[in-house]
């Protein structure tokens, strides 16, 4: 049996610029190639009816699953129900539910509802609608001569958990399970890409099935690995096989392979472990704490985060002596050392983290130059400070910065360092 | 006269994988809007000769100019010559100049040619190719009823110089030399989509030329304005004649005309009228912290910023009456007050900002319901407190509340609202 065949249309004028880049059929490729689907055409078009009909009317002449992204909002601009609608030769009929549930959420919110936004309330005949508890647009699938066709509401906030509850096991229970394809991705923080693929080249070059794919983000590598295999056990076995060997050849390196950033790995074992963590940031300005605090219950293990700009507020909120300010200067090790010490006093914390660096544009000079970044770790073993010269611009200097106080954090809940 | 219609089709099956983008299109995209042709689609599709030639032949019945990149090598699997004649219904003809190119260039780097090589040397009838001094694949440029139809290899490296030498000052003419695109991006916080577009779209839609698109994300509505013209002045008269009836409106609600975002204004606001702000955070957890800071500069303005999850925290680093936070709550319009209040007090700035509320996914309540969150602004003119219900996850609540904040603080600075 051959593999169904999709194809993917994100609509929207705003998705054609040369601006922004369209991200949901990136994500939907992976998640259809799960379900054993191959993505054989990806197509970004502008709002505009004739254009949007005739696309669906050729994409769903050729692809076993057409699903559609965006178009699905209340404004005049939003037209992917009537461009679906007409390339099906089929008609619109209004939901009496959804009509109430579209009240319904604008009541709760105290939001008066325009009478445009009934249109989000029209479904294909046929077709069935897909609840949207995120947001104000439901989905539809409709089954229309031997093929599947989907549409979707375009935030990804909510397109991806509508496709994952409402519309991905229908794929695979279409697609047979037989075949299977399974995935794993290795993550490792603190080290450069090429030093990932110095260690891991080496190793998983050997290995045919699973196909080894290597990612650099900022602070961050991936090894992503695609098992092919006829049943889940063999790909199970074969992603394993593979990951004990990269295991080996990146000794404590990988902080995760089940899905989970970096801070949510770090608050879990915080979190384990009982422990109490307090931040000091100064050129990341809060982007430590706002990261940590993305993880839902880091409230059990975050006491508090204390962003000081200004040498004033460094004296003043975590008790930096105004004398090591003058002598060191704020982007010094001793300075870090002192914030870490700081904040743990302050918060009566178990640990202690500071982060004090030149983020840049400006700012540097030949002694500290932009992208010089301590990190200091305090715990009951003392104090511990990295030194960084990270590349980049201000956004990448401060994205790598919390990377590495996370790694470094991370190693030494784990043992792997002194805390 | 409208702008000319482009169609983009990138081809390559490794294109499809879930891991990376293309770009030509990008790239293409925006040479071609300054050559004041339009993008109306762009397509990614794998190396299928029936799909092909089914996207050529949709794609030259809709648009002016359809730019195919990819697929123009010597393997089995490319196949774009192909598939454009069979959508023209045109043969193909083997070029002598070009068999003869090809043979001086592995002649050239002592390298064998094998007969597959020459497929390189067919040219559509009626098309003129393309000199590619740096690959192989030359390109094709054909009119075919009232389409131009060109045909450029995949390697960037390749292709861009190839459209900037052959193609470009051909689309030029075509378009007519003196017409120019000119872009302006509305910027709106605070309104949900449905409701800036009740108040925009009786204005934006009397217009023809400029074009708007109007675009919802988390906190913030963007209205894009497209304008087709002769020359730049008229183009950026077109603009402003729109621009001018949406900021009536819409009136105070416009916050960014010039591509800035909402951290940016706020900070130059801050600066022009040298204040200086301070932050109290809780759910958001730094998030508005992080925002601000990645603006360059905003060390001038921003003293500093607490994060107090912990009730003990907003008791310690922010002075919080204990008994008011017993009496009303974390989450409430008084302990939001205090916390504006007493960062104010203990950073000595000019405006105090606060922020306390419910992201989820866990602790809410039928009184107190996850996406409840209080906003606070302390100033000279006393407290401003703002009860916001958002809906979304924990992520979108977060920056909603960010977005809030600081749309209340522009508002204030401008003298919109008290502060």
């Amino acid at each position: 049996m051959s593999a169904l065949k999709a194809e993917l249309l994100a609509i929207g004028s705003e998705l054609l610029g040369p601006l922004r880049a369209e991200t949901n059929s990136l994500w939907l490729t992976e998640r259809l190639l799960d379900a054993g689907i191959e993505v054989t055409a990806r197509v970004t078009l502008a709002d505009d009816a004739v254009l949007l009909e005739s696309a669906f009317r050729a994409a769903l002449a050729r692809a076993d699953v057409v699903i559609a992204t965006g178009g699905l909002g209340p404004t005049a601009d939003d037209l992917t129900r009537e461009a679906a609608a007409g390339a099906t030769a089929r008609g619109l009929r209004r939901d009496g539910a959804i009509v109430e549930a579209l009240r319904a959420r604008f009541a709760r919110y105290r939001r008066p509802m325009s009478e445009t936004n009934l249109k989000q309330a029209d479904v294909i005949e046929g077709a069935e609608a897909l609840p949207n508890p995120r947001g104000t647009a439901p989905g539809q699938l409709l089954e229309h001569e031997g093929r599947t066709l989907v549409l979707l509401p375009g935030p990804p906030g909510e397109m991806k958990p509508m496709f994952d509850e409402h519309v991905l096991a229908r794929l695979r229970a279409r697609a047979g399970a037989s075949r299977v394809v399974r995935r794993r991705v290795l993550r490792i923080a603190g080290m450069p890409e090429a030093g990932v693929d110095e260690l891991a080249a080496p190793v998983y070059s050997r290995f045919e099935n699973p196909k080894t794919t290597i990612l650099g983000a900022p602070g961050q590598v991936e090894l992503h690995l695609v098992a092919h295999a006829d049943g889940e056990a063999e790909a199970e076995t074969r992603i394993e096989e593979l990951a004990t060997v990269l295991r080996d050849a990146l000794p404590g390196r990988i902080f995760s392979e089940d899905g989970r950033e970096l801070p949510q790995v770090v608050t879990d074992l915080l979190r384990e472990r009982s422990l109490t963590l307090a931040l000091a940031e100064s050129c990341t300005g809060g982007l430590l704490s706002a990261r940590l605090t993305e993880v839902p219950g880091v409230s059990a293990v975050l006491d508090r985060a204390v962003v000081t700009y200004a040498n004033r507020a460094k004296v003043e909120a975590l008790g930096v002596d105004a004398a090591l300010l003058e002598r060191h200067g704020a982007v010094s090790e001793e300075v870090a050392s002192a914030m870490a010490a700081g904040i743990m006093k302050a918060a009566r914390s178990e640990i202690g983290v500071a982060i004090t660096g030149i983020a840049g544009p400006d700012g540097g000079t030949s002694d500290k130059p932009v992208g010089l970044v301590f990190v200091a770790i305090c715990g009951a073993a003392g104090t511990r400070v990295r030194r960084n010269h990270f590349p980049g611009g201000r956004g990448l200097v401060r994205q790598q910065a919390t990377q590495i106080a996370l790694e470094m954090l991370r190693r030494g809940l784990l043992g792997l360092a002194p805390l």
